[in-house]
C-alpha cells in the first residue's frame, strides 16, 4: 500500500487517522493484556476507568464525520481499482466498520462499557457461589442493552443478526441454525454409540506434571510448529488468551494444572493457533482495520486446527511423544503411545465446554446458540434461564449440572455484557478448519512431514492461502476461495468419523 | 476533594477533562514500562509509535482553549479558598502546567519527540562503540531545540532556568550555581583527603552471587521497609526505573549483576524510595496533577534517603546482615559486619556516576550540571565537549576517562533530546535527603526501631510530611514546612562529615 500513500493524499490521511485510532487500541489492548498476567490487584479500579477511556477516545476518533467524508471522497477512486487490491480492501472494509460504528451512539457505548463492567464483577462473585440470582439482574440488563444495540441496524431478518454479524460477518441467524440443525442431527447419534462404549483411560494425563517442565516443553513444541518468539511470547494468566498490539507483537497466554497435562498443552497449541494467524498478516497492512483476523469462526479455526487437527494427530505425537516421555520418565516412561493417544482424544459427555473433546464439542455450543436466540426473541425469560439450560444439556448431552456453576454460569461471555453473537463462531470455526484441513491435504507429503516433526508446508500454505489477507476477504469468500466450496459440515462429520471411527465403532 | 466536586460544578468538569488525560498518560506510562521489561524486539517499531500517539493526543487534550477557560472561570472561585485547600491547590498547579504547556506549539512537541527517538537510537549504538563524532549532530540538534524550547519562556535571567524549572519548579541557574559552588569547595578536600588513604577492600561484593537469591532477599528487604506488593511489583530491566499508572500501581524495575552484590540490592531500594513517595501519596488526589512527586529533586531525596542515609547504614546492617549471611554463606559467612559495613561505604574516585559512592557523587553531576549551562550559552561547542568533559574530570576528581564510552557517552540523558535541566535534580535530592533525615531525627527512636527492623515510625513521619501532598507544595515550601528552614547544603556535609569521618580520616 506504500505505492498507494504516493498516489492518493486523501488515502493517506484516511491511513494517518486510522493509525493513530489503531495505536489507542493497541494501548487498551496493553493495558488488558498486563490487567491479566501482571497487573498487581491495587491497579484495578484505575485500570478498568483507563480502558474505558481509551475506547471512548478511539470509538469518538472512528466516527469523526472527517473519516465519513474521506470515504465519501474516495469512492470512485475505490471504484476505479480492483476488488480485491488492497488499497479497495482498506476502504471497503474501514467503510464497513465506520458505517457500523457510527450506528451506536457515544452515549450507548459508555452505557454499555459502564454495565459490562459491573455485570463482570457480579459474575466474578456469582459463579464459586453458584448464585445465578445475583447476575438475574444484571442478565436481564444486558439482554435489553443487547436487543437496543440490535435496533440500532435495522432491516434485519432476526433481532440477533446484527449481533451475530459483528463477530461473523455474513452470517445469520437463519443461516446458522440451519447449518447446526444438521450438523447436530449427525452428531448426536454418533455421541451416543459412543457414549454406550467404555470410556477410554486416560489416568495417564492425571498424575503429577511440574508447571516449570509442562511450560518448558509446551514452548520448545510451539518454537517448532512456528510461532515468532521474535514477534511474541507467552505468560501466565487465568484465562488464556490471544492478544495483538502489532504484528511484531502477538502475544500468548497460559495456565497450566499439574494434575492435568491436558491443559497447559493444547491451550497453549490453541492460542499459538490464533497468534500464526496475526503473525502472519501482510506487514504492509501494519495498523489498520485490514490487520486482523477476517471473523471470529475464521480465527477459531485457526487455534482449532493446530489444537486439534495437528496437534491431537497421531503423526504428531510420532514426532513429539518420545520427548515428552523424555521430560516426563516416570510418568509416561510406561505409557505407550497408543494409549496416550487414546487418552488425549478421549471422548465423554461432559459439563464443561472448555473441557470438551472434538466430538461433543459443538453441542455444548449449540445448546448455547439456541438459548441465546430464544432469549432474544423473547421466547425465554432470563429467570427461566438456569432450568431451560439443564433441560437442554439433559436432552442432548444426558447429563445435568449439579450446580448454576458448573452449569449456566460456566462462560463469562453473557456475563460480559452481551447476550448474541457470542457462540456460533466456535462452532463455525470447527466447521472450517476441518474444510480447510481437508484442502490442504492437496499437498500429500504433510503428514509425513508432521511425523518428521516439519510443519513449514502446512504454516506456509496458511500464511499464502489465509493469513496473509488479513481482513481483505470476508470469511465466505476466503472459504471458497481457499476450498472451493461454500462453507459445509460434511468435511468435519468426515474427519470426526474417520477418526473416531478408528478409536470407537459406530 | 469529593466534597468540592458536588460544589463547584466547574471544577468537576476540569476534573473530569484531567482524568481523561491522566489515563492517557498512564497508558502511554505502561507502554513505556512493558518496552523495557517484556516487549519482544518485534514489537519495537510500532511501540515508538505508539507512545508518541498518546503523548500526542494527551497534549492536545491539555491545551484545549476549554481547560484555559474553565481555569479563568474558576479564578475566583481558588481566591476564596485556602491556599493549601486541596481545591486551590488542584488549581494552582493546572494553571502552571497549562501555561506551561501552552507555550509549546504542538509542531514543536511533535519535532522534538521524533528527534529524541532518534538520537536516542543513535547513542544506543554510539556508546558501545566509543564513537562521540556519530552522535555529535544529533547533540547539536538537541541543542538547538533546547535553546528553542527556553525562548517559548521569554524573560528568564539564563537560558537554562525555563529547562531547570520543568524538573525543579523554582530553581534557576544562579541559585543552583552556588549552592553547588558552596557544596563542591567543601566536599573536594573530603574527597582529596580520602583518595590519599589506602582504598577500602570492597572484595567480599565481588563474588559470585546468584541472581534469584539476590532477588529474593531485596524483595524480603523491600517489603519490610514498607514497600506495598498489592500496589507494586518489581520486574527486570536494562535501566531501572520507578513508574506508576495510579496510585494503587506503582511498580519498579531492577537489575542485578552476580559479581555485583551492590548493583541489584541498593538500586532496588533507591526505585523503592521513589515508589514509597507516590505510593504515599493522598488518594483522593488520583488522576489529577497533584498525584505526583513534587519536583525531580524532592523524588530523588526520597530515593537517595532510603538507598543511603537508611539502606547503607550501621543500623539498617545489623538488623539484615545476618539475613544475608544466611543467604549467601559461603560467600559471606567469615565476612564481618565491620567489614561489610565498609565495603558498601567505599569511597573511590571513578569515572561512572551511577556505580559513584556518596561522597563522590556529587561532584560527577556538578560536572554535568556546569557543562550544560556552558553550551547552552554558547560558551562552549558540541564538538569541544569531550574534551571538557575529560578535562573536568582530571580537575574534580583527579582521572581521565579511558573512552568516550565511560566518559561523556555514559548518561542517556542529553542523548534523549534535550540539555539542560538534566542533572541538578540528583544533587539537589541529596541535599534534601539529608535535611530530612536529619530533621526526622526529631524522633530519638527511629535508629533504635531500624536496628530491630522496624521502619514504620520513619516511614510515617515520610507519609505526613511529605508523600501525601504529592505536587500540592513546590520543593521549596515543602522543605521549609518539614525542616523550619530553607534548603542548605549544611545537613549533607555534616552528615558525611560524621559517616565518612569514623571511616576515613580528614
Amino acid at each position: 500500500m506504500q505505492t498507494l500513500e504516493k498516489t492518493h493524499p486523501k488515502l493517506q490521511e484516511l491511513r494517518t487517522r486510522l493509525t493513530e485510532i489503531n495505536d489507542i487500541e493497541s494501548a487498551s489492548s496493553l493495558l488488558y493484556w498486563d490487567q491479566a498476567t501482571y497487573m498487581p490487584s491495587g491497579g484495578a479500579a484505575a485500570r478498568g476507568r483507563q480502558m474505558a477511556t481509551l475506547k471512548q477516545i478511539a470509538h469518538t476518533k472512528f466516527t469523526d464525520p472527517v473519516i465519513g467524508q474521506l470515504l465519501e471522497d474516495l469512492r470512485s477512486y475505490e471504484g476505479s481499482l480492483p476488488y480485491d487490491s488492497d488499497e479497495a480492501s482498506l476502504l471497503r472494509v474501514t467503510r464497513h466498520d465506520y458505517e457500523r460504528a457510527v450506528q451506536i451512539p457515544a452515549s450507548f457505548a459508555a452505557k454499555f462499557s459502564h454495565h459490562s463492567a459491573e455485570s463482570y464483577e457480579a459474575w466474578a462473585k456469582a459463579r464459586p457461589a453458584n448464585d445465578f440470582a445475583a447476575v438475574q439482574p444484571y442478565l436481564e440488563k444486558s439482554l435489553e442493552l443487547s436487543r437496543e444495540l440490535a435496533n440500532f441496524f435495522p432491516g434485519y431478518e432476526h433481532i440477533a443478526d446484527p449481533l451475530i454479524e459483528e463477530a461473523d460477518y455474513g452470517m445469520k441467524a437463519s443461516t446458522v441454525r440451519s447449518l447446526f440443525a444438521h450438523l447436530r442431527s449427525h452428531l448426536v447419534p454418533i455421541v451416543e454409540a459412543i457414549a454406550s462404549q467404555p470410556v477410554a483411560d486416560a489416568s495417564c494425563l492425571h498424575q503429577h506434571f511440574p508447571e516449570a517442565e509442562q511450560i518448558a516443553f509446551s514452548l520448545k513444541v510451539i518454537t517448532q510448529l512456528g510461532y515468532d518468539f521474535q514477534r511474541g511470547r507467552q505468560d501466565k494468566t487465568l484465562h488464556p488468551f490471544m492478544t495483538k498490539f502489532s504484528t511484531g507483537d502477538v502475544r500468548i497466554t497460559t495456565r497450566v494444572r499439574e494434575n492435568d497435562l491436558n491443559e497447559g498443552l493444547f491451550s497453549t497449541i490453541h492460542e499459538m493457533g490464533h497468534a500464526l494467524y496475526e503473525q502472519g498478516i501482510n506487514r504492509e497492512f501494519e495498523a489498520t482495520p485490514l490487520a486482523g483476523g477476517t471473523s471470529s469462526g475464521v480465527h477459531e479455526s485457526q487455534s482449532r486446527l493446530w489444537e486439534n487437527f495437528v496437534g491431537r494427530s497421531r503423526n504428531f505425537w510420532q514426532f513429539f511423544y518420545p520427548q515428552l516421555q523424555a521430560v516426563f520418565p516416570s510418568q509416561l516412561g510406561n505409557v505407550s503411545l497408543a494409549t496416550f493417544y487414546r487418552a488425549i482424544n478421549k471422548v465423554e459427555r461432559s459439563l464443561i465446554r472448555t473441557d470438551a473433546d472434538e466430538v461433543t464439542y459443538n453441542l455444548h455450543v449449540m445448546i448455547r446458540f439456541d438459548l441465546e436466540l430464544q432469549l432474544l426473541e423473547g421466547q425465554l425469560a432470563v429467570r427461566d434461564l438456569p432450568e431451560a439450560w439443564n433441560e437442554r444439556y439433559r436432552a442432548d448431552l444426558g447429563i445435568v449440572p449439579s450446580s448454576d456453576g458448573n452449569g449456566v454460569l460456566q462462560d463469562v461471555h453473557w456475563y460480559g455484557g452481551m447476550i448474541g453473537g457470542m457462540f456460533q463462531g466456535y462452532t463455525l470455526g470447527n466447521l472450517m478448519s476441518a474444510q480447510f484441513f481437508e484442502a490442504v491435504q492437496a499437498n500429500p507429503e504433510i503428514p509425513t512431514q508432521i511425523e518428521a516433526g516439519n510443519f513449514n508446508t502446512l504454516h506456509d500454505w496458511l500464511k499464502k492461502s489465509i493469513y496473509q489477507h488479513g481482513r481483505k476477504y470476508t470469511a465466505a469468500e476466503l472459504v471458497e476461495r481457499v476450498t472451493g466450496i461454500p462453507l459445509s459440515i460434511d468435511p468435519f462429520i468426515r474427519y470426526i468419523q474417520r477418526k473416531y471411527g478408528e478409536l470407537y465403532s459406530f
